[in-house]
């Protein structure tokens, strides 16, 4: 249901610093755009060569590099020495497992976090690793594959919206804040998937629904890795003491902050929802164990001891006084619904029918 | 049984601090209340008009502005304008989903929790997303719907009572103070609920029950998701070094405090039990499963042989020499009774009859 | 099993401070009794009018004033204002749902806990709510009945042991010391019970064990919600800055607080063994369904294909040629028999019998 | 099969630092032995008289006194006096039920642990309560029985070891040393019987393994009671400002801790391993009552239909064309034949058989 | 699977420093070998004798002595005396039950961990005790057996990588830095060891699942055990005030926390996955148990009614009225199919076929 399952990386013996690249990519090149920006004036392009986005770093003015595809390790390595990112650095961008973190490196802050979309008609939850770097009047972001969820965000810009106004940590904190709000759109897909979940337990649990179940709490065992951290990445960011987190910012970090907590509940619910499932399910299969046991017990004990009645007049012995008697076989019968009424009354006192 | 799943807010892609609104509401306009009082004097009115109440910001008495109803974004965007409360604030004003936190926006202080009603026949948990501001001389309090728990705080203003003499800080703990005494009506409520569901489980357990399980588990999960994040709230509030809250109020707040925890404790005792609950239910099941396998293995183990003895002498062969024999039928009786007396003794040894 | 259920106050809409009493009490009048004693001389008695236990706040000695039931409000409130106590803390002094705590008021402590008791022949566990008011030279002590664990305290005062030579904090230990003995006993006593319990389980479980598990489980979570907090309440106590506490009563505090450390321990180990019993149960439930299966697997497997044997030989086809042959019928019986063998010899390996 | 369940001490109303004995004690006499050393010489004697040992204490030499028994109350109470030992220390050297910890009282230091051992054919775990006094120039210990495991330790002082170099504070190291290298023994002794009972579960599974894996539970409660608190007392001996402890020694103490830890690791494995068997348990019953049903309902399938058809030509209709029939009987066995095989198919493909 | 159930070292009675060895060793004689380096030369190369490395102390290059194998204590021993190891470092170099930990003792750091290798074509997870002592100029790495994962760190210092510009403290990160990338390895190979398990008890889960999952069990216990302690041990190096790990390694120390994280979440996740695996199979026996239930009561409760009819005509009465009419045979016939009928129809409904 869930694509969550990124290989963790291989590469015992390399020197650390030595760009590999894990994970499953797409094979399409890597796709560079650039939004330059400030309160006046913004431009927007596509670019094909690397080298076209390094005159940017020099301006005044805020300068959003967009990195899509970690595919060509040469590329990023070349952004990565034009703006002095250090080695592990562009390891950990390239690295898909990496955990969410921030780093503070003094000229530039590193903030990675996990981009998460619902996609496709079956929305299969999809984790997309994503990289920040916040200089004092740049912002690269780089991303594991083209497409993505800051559409809005660039709409903003371009209607010389308030985020003009403000430096690469406002727009790294709207990008931020646009990724959690994808947050609460997968949570809540979540959340329908264990109502609709919860309903078919109760009323037809099958071997498939404890299959679901597992594929739930599994998703939500990637989702927690994903969001947990975060909550420490974005009290970082506002609590540190570089000067590229501008102090206006900061209540806008809080609030995103706010927004990771409530996600961070909402996500713990549901797994406590989940882990009772387990329950309802074992319960649910106990009780029909019961229900078809009680109707086995009924048949066989009310037949079993009137077949052993017919048995009895069925021996062929010729010395049987009941055979020869001319009611005989009225009695039998009489006898035979007695059983059945005093065991029927027996069940009812029982409550078993 | 409790009306408590809220929507969680979708607004991908909305610049922060835009006003919406999530959360189911009633169409009804909002209804603004002004109470203004100091220990002299006092007054009460119903404002039509969000300006109408503009002009007590000024004064030097307590005015506490009441706001029911989150529908019309625009009278609470006006009144925020005019208060200058922070875009943010107001964003969070209008999240239902938000969880209780205080912030000290250092001219006010914002606090935002829960109030919980019994509402209905049913006795149906209601929770309304509640806010307050908390100014030098006003407060502002932000509720979903019409109709609260606030009466008798009203009445006791109305009666020229202590509180009269106090700010608005005081006053707010009041409103708190009044919510908490809720949480224990609907705390007992559940424990009522509890022990009918315990009686119920030990009597007469079925898959209704398991559902009633759930549904108290899940209140259960509302309600510590709605209560214990209050816990950091009012010791924020009590601790915070802001001037807007004065020290008189500070024991005050203390005991809100001691009673929040005490709410903690029953909930969590509660939810120690209902997790038991689950145990008591599957045990019993495999109790009755048991006493249904005991009486279907006795009337199997006594007629099963005593028919195969039946059997063997409704056998057609030509020589048998029982068949024959004159007391044959009423020896086949004496062994089968003596079965039958042999498995009894048996089953007492056993202690299954 | 124990009287532990004590209602939660209900008192929406009550002014705070405003003194209502509940919990269960005896309408018995309040019973005041008044020790006053210095290294010297003593003094005992019983005193009708609450005035009459006034003078004693501004005399040298050390005066304990023991009030016996919280039924009448107007005394304790009287007795309130006279030493000057909070409003807030009468209030706690009459909600015995208070959970235990410590509370410094600069000119005395305020401290309550839970009284256990073991009463009647069932011994069943009594729990009373107790607060000590801690002054220079008093100790007011608040219980919910008459009957108290303090008579060897008040022995030792007659008999002009030590504790003579020390103030009401010494005092204050004493009683706290004597609870805290009567902790012991209580826990010893469950600790019998889950010792008889767990024998229950291994030799014959009943649906009424799950019961009695079931009322230990509710116990303990009664005994920890008292004690727990006792840690607490002690350290504060021990490390005050208050001059309340003499430093040399420290030491004895710190005994106390080891006592608290062991009995929790104590507890904690007990709630290890008993949530460990379900499983005991619920598998020594699944065992015995075993063992009756078992026994009706064998009848049923030995005799349901002997029964078709001889089944097959009732039946009345004109043409069978063993039912003429002479020694048929004892073929019959050997064939039987070579089954039953054959099974048993398989059930054996299956280690069944 | 451990002798763990010590009684907790009962004493309500006693005077604190009232001396009582609780516990299961030998009632031979106390056995006091004193070995003095210094760098140079040595000396090792029993002593009859409390009061022999007195001179000791003022002397230049490291004097270590064993105290075997805690019966004779008056002894132990002398030996205080004269060691100026607060009356609260000496009732927890008496108190057998007394939680590890060490309390710093200036002159002299206060630890006490308890000492496990394996003890008889059965390797039974056996706890002692052990208290150490460290002065500047003197040790006391005292033991609940005669038999330690100091021999070793004794051994290294009569041998000139580097034992004798150092003072009280390196001895008391050396005895806590050979305390917790003996937990080695009886956590290795706990690991083999984990691994037995492990073994057990898999092959053959009885009540009496679920009854074995409930006393390896509580010998394991027991034990984590003993050594969890052991960590803080040595890392409070460690990072004593007392210059009781001299710097030389805390390395050893750093060492000691981390045995500590290792210990404590090793019975957190044990436990989940532990905790773990009654799933194991629990499944293999379940397995095994599948395989009964198994067997129960292949031979009732089967033989049920045929003894049917068995039963339907045994009537004793007038008019039965097949039973007139020359070939009747041979047809109904292969009715019955093929009714046979189509069940084995069946099961075939249910891989039940 | 896993080889990693090690002795637990018993040394009681040994005085504290006395050197012995633990755990199974091969009895291979202990191996040295000395790499020697600095930015511009390097040797290499397998030393004999003991005394052959020592001269190594004294140069300025960096020295790296492997010693692979502890079998042999004096080695060891000579090798501590010449470096000047503290006795009790020495004890925990050869003592395999260490936990991972790290100490500063001024003149060098003693660091130590478990190095995790799949060995043989089953991938048996071997854990080796491996310990570093990290001086000024020179680095002691102590191994269990030859073989190491340390290749391509050789392979490096020989290619004069950047490696050969740093000190010591780069060579113990490069070390540490290869052994944490073997984790991944491991964890990569338990993670699909998990996926195996797990479709396997899905599709067929037999008592060996059973056994598999606690093998799996035990496997992250032992990794768990390895891997978690050092967390601590890096932030230790990385925040050390010792002079001996230079700044500039510190980033590099923080990499490998960060992968040493990532192993620890992986892990946890697995360990959630494996401790849901045990309901999956218990889930799975119960739904296999109803199935053959089912089959069961279906053809006990279809012809054990038929049987009872049939029986019923078996009977030898005189005077039987159905037994003479001549359509009474087909009566009969018509009486069962509707039973059976019936009884199909009601199995339907309740959704049995």
């Amino acid at each position: 249901m869930t694509r969550h399952r990124r290989k963790i990386p291989i590469r015992p013996g390399l020197s650390p610093g030595t760009l590999t690249v894990n994970g499953v990519h797409t094979k399409e090149p890597v796709r560079i755009t650039v939004i330059d920006y400030d309160e006046k004036h913004y431009s927007e392009k596509r670019v094909e060569n690397v080298e076209d986005c390094f005159p940017f770093r020099d301006t005044d003015t805020v300068t959003w590099i967009n990195i899509d595809g970690l595919g060509n390790t040469e590329v990023i390595e070349r952004i990565g020495k034009h703006y002095h990112i250090h080695p592990l650095i562009l390891e950990d961008i390239l690295n898909t497992g990496q955990r969410p973190k921030m780093e503070d490196l003094e000229t530039y802050l590193y903030v990675n976090l996990t981009m998460l979309q619902l996609t496709g008609p079956e929305k299969t939850i999809k984790g997309e690793h994503m990289s920040l770097i916040i200089g004092s009047n740049f912002l690269l972001s780089f991303q594991e594959d083209v497409g993505d969820v800051f559409d809005p965000v660039r709409e903003r810009i371009r209607k010389e919206g308030r985020i003009r106004k403000f430096g690469p940590d406002y727009l790294s904190y709207a990008l931020i804040d646009d990724i959690v709000d994808n947050y609460f759109l997968v949570i809540e897909h979540l959340e329908e998937q264990v109502e609709i979940l919860e309903e078919e337990l109760v009323t037809n649990a099958t071997p498939s629904s404890l299959h679901k179940i597992n594929t739930l709490k599994k998703s939500m065992i990637f989702l927690r890795k994903s969001i947990w951290p975060l909550r420490e990445v974005i009290s970082g960011m506002e609590r540190t003491e570089s000067s590229l987190i501008k102090e206006s910012t900061e209540i806008y970090l809080r609030d995103v902050y706010d927004h990771v907590i409530q996600v961070i509940d909402t996500l713990e619910t549901l797994r406590d929802m989940v882990s009772g499932m387990i329950d309802i399910y074992l319960s649910g299969l106990s009780y029909k164990m019961n229900e078809i046991m009680k109707v086995l017990t009924l048949i066989a004990t009310i037949f079993i001891p009137l077949t052993f009645v017919a048995g009895v007049y069925g021996m062929n012995f010729r010395y049987m006084p009941e055979i020869a008697w001319e009611y005989g076989y009225y009695m039998v019968w009489g006898i035979m619904i007695t059983m059945v009424l005093v065991m029927i009354y027996y069940f009812r006192k029982k409550q078993w029918i």
